[in-house]
């Protein structure tokens, strides 16, 4: 296969990187060549001998060679156009753009049906975990009836430092940000977008369908103090921002959002930029993938799996419904605390100092917003 | 595709159960039909209408419409005899046979080459969990290091019902035999035979190697004591049935034995029948798989998966070396109980009533077994 890496930043590099190191095992494995011919990139870079530069893609999207068109630059316009140009030109296309997937699904999906190529997208999820395609197709027996996730790594980042080093929110996103860690639209990770567009495509494919990206309801980690951290941790849980979705009687239910999850949970034990997706089916009942969500070589390796699956004559459709049912989870436990003792229907209460702490019965956010009207009141959800 | 699917016990009922129920989901997503046509077992079994029940398998493999057939009969005579004449009657082959294809890996995979079609084989290890096919073709950028995992169900439960329930061995045993948990040939749980079969599988595809099945050192669980369980919780750890390859300087390392796994981590909050399997390789750095590991339907999910795929043109290669240079991995840190001090060097030594309890530093076997020769001692690993 001759292949065309578009974008050549942390990732991209990567991507080169590793398909000229490993070039000889990987043609072993799939019995055919495996050639960069192309690095596309607006910055000079320093390519492995062999590889044409260029600043235009287009000489890469218009050489009848390239097999493989791989997209590392990111973001929702230039990234779409280049796509579906590829797409269109018959070129199986490679990305790991979460935001222009979880935005535009159906429209590149549809390209690439109509032109009998395919659309690979492993590393838009969990940076080098297996698990979009796993999900899809390893699971394809199973109805899945929920999806779990930590699916953005700097968040996890902070929360695991604010708990660690004892730090507040601000403390520890100013080390995160001097780290690189945080993007340079910072709202992203810190406003759960990111995570977001990783619980968007996961959900797609587990539920066959499309729908309406702004309609998952994303709360980010700003309003997590080191208070409720560690009145979490006294109670056995740790808060993380939680992706979920889930079969609701009226349709599919979709949120970002803090969440306590309890410490004696793998779930709750995931730290630093680590990441999690737990599945939860009929026949498998329940799998759990778990590993380093980003990174230059963690996601490469994504995207290089993929562009060698190209080989493969690939039968998966996308061929989903649309669907405008979609709402947030609320019904759920939730953590309160509150200065003023509370009428509520709670498992757990607990009294420390001026602070007043419950853990609710499952209850609808609507009615436990009812109770709080008049009371001032954080809270968060609880897993359970 | 129409399908065979010889033996219908526990996954193989389970299989045709799931092929019946979700057929239509299953033929959209592929997009072509998706039938069982034979069902074939000795026992009278009661099929889904429209199903063939036959109790020759050679009439489902001399059948020119059957493209998939399904060994779920087990064991490595008669199994091995109908995987091979159903490759070369130029069928894709199915089966969970773990014990065949640790044995006869390379016979197997050359037949199906030669005739031109695939052998799957995801159920074979984990049950339901998607890790064979991930391991092998989601890693594929990477050069793995090692691979270390919880296979066994039955002895987890066992293990985890030793703990939580204060039961000795024998007790716990018992109880997991009355369950119907243990094999036949219990030697396969306890003494760590089917871990081992597991193993091989995931070690020749991520060192892509074959080698001899009996070069694999198995310790069971049969010596695993409350006291040392109740030692190692004290120090933080739990004792797991750890099987574990990894390369060597002079080979490849491999073996199954009992070991300290620190609660710490998530390989040692493994509890009851779920199985863990944590791969460490370069890009990817480490990736960690979580499910249950058995069960009628949690196996057929992977066996459905494998059905599934054999609609695409595969073109992964079992096309390995194979090597003598296989050994037990003997270099380790090591948990040490005597009732007379030793002089070991330790990271950890602690004095409970009679007994001393050491935490070795990093050391080979056969200098801890020369150091205990003239001392009554009790020893496993420890992971560090």
């Amino acid at each position: 296969m001759i292949i065309g890496v578009i974008g050549l930043g942390t990732v991209g590099f990567g991507t080169v990187d590793i398909l000229t190191k490993e070039k000889e095992r990987l043609e072993k494995t799939i019995g055919e060549e495996v050639v960069v011919k192309y690095g596309c990139a607006l910055e000079d870079v320093n390519l492995p001998d062999g590889i044409i530069y260029t600043q235009d893609y287009h000489e890469v999207i218009n050489d009848e060679d390239v097999d493989v068109v791989v997209e590392l630059i990111g973001g929702t316009t230039i990234a779409k156009k280049i796509i579906l140009d590829a797409l269109n030109k018959k070129k199986h296309v490679v990305t790991a753009n979460k935001a222009l997937i979880a935005h535009d699904a159906k429209e590149l999906f549809t390209a690439a049906r109509e032109n009998g190529v395919n659309l690979y997208y492993e590393a838009s999820v969990g940076g080098g975990i297996p698990v979009v395609v796993p999900a899809k197709e390893d699971l394809v027996a199973n109805n899945i009836n929920k999806i779990e996730g930590i699916l953005n790594g700097t968040t996890n980042f902070i929360l695991t430092l604010m708990e660690r080093d004892n730090l507040d929110f601000e403390e520890a996103l100013k080390i995160a940000q001097n780290l690189g860690y945080v993007e340079a639209n910072a709202a992203l990770d810190l406003d759960g977008y990111d995570a977001a567009h990783k619980i968007y495509i996961l959900t797609m494919n587990a539920f066959g369908t499309f729908f309406d990206f702004d309609k998952i309801k994303c709360t980010g980690i700003r309003n997590v103090t080191k208070k409720d951290m560690d009145y979490a941790k006294k109670l056995g849980y740790r808060i993380k921002l939680i992706a979920m979705s889930k079969k609701l009687e009226n349709g599919l239910g979709i949120d970002v959002s803090p969440t306590l999850v309890p410490m004696s949970e793998i779930v709750g034990n995931v730290m630093d930029a680590y990441n999690v997706v737990e599945i939860t089916c009929d026949y498998l009942e329940n799998v759990l993938f778990y590993g380093k969500g980003a990174g230059r070589y963690v996601t490469a390796s994504a995207v290089v799996a993929d562009i060698i699956k190209t080989a493969k004559k690939d039968v998966w459709t996308h061929d989903y419904d649309y669907t405008e049912n979609v709402y947030p989870i609320t019904s759920s436990k939730y953590y309160v605390r509150s200065e003023q003792p509370l009428n509520l229907n709670y498992d757990e209460y607990y009294s420390f100092g001026e602070d007043h702490i419950y853990i609710t019965d499952e209850v609808e956010l609507k009615d436990l917003e009812d109770a709080l009207k008049d009371t001032p009141a954080t809270y968060f959800k609880v897993r359970s």
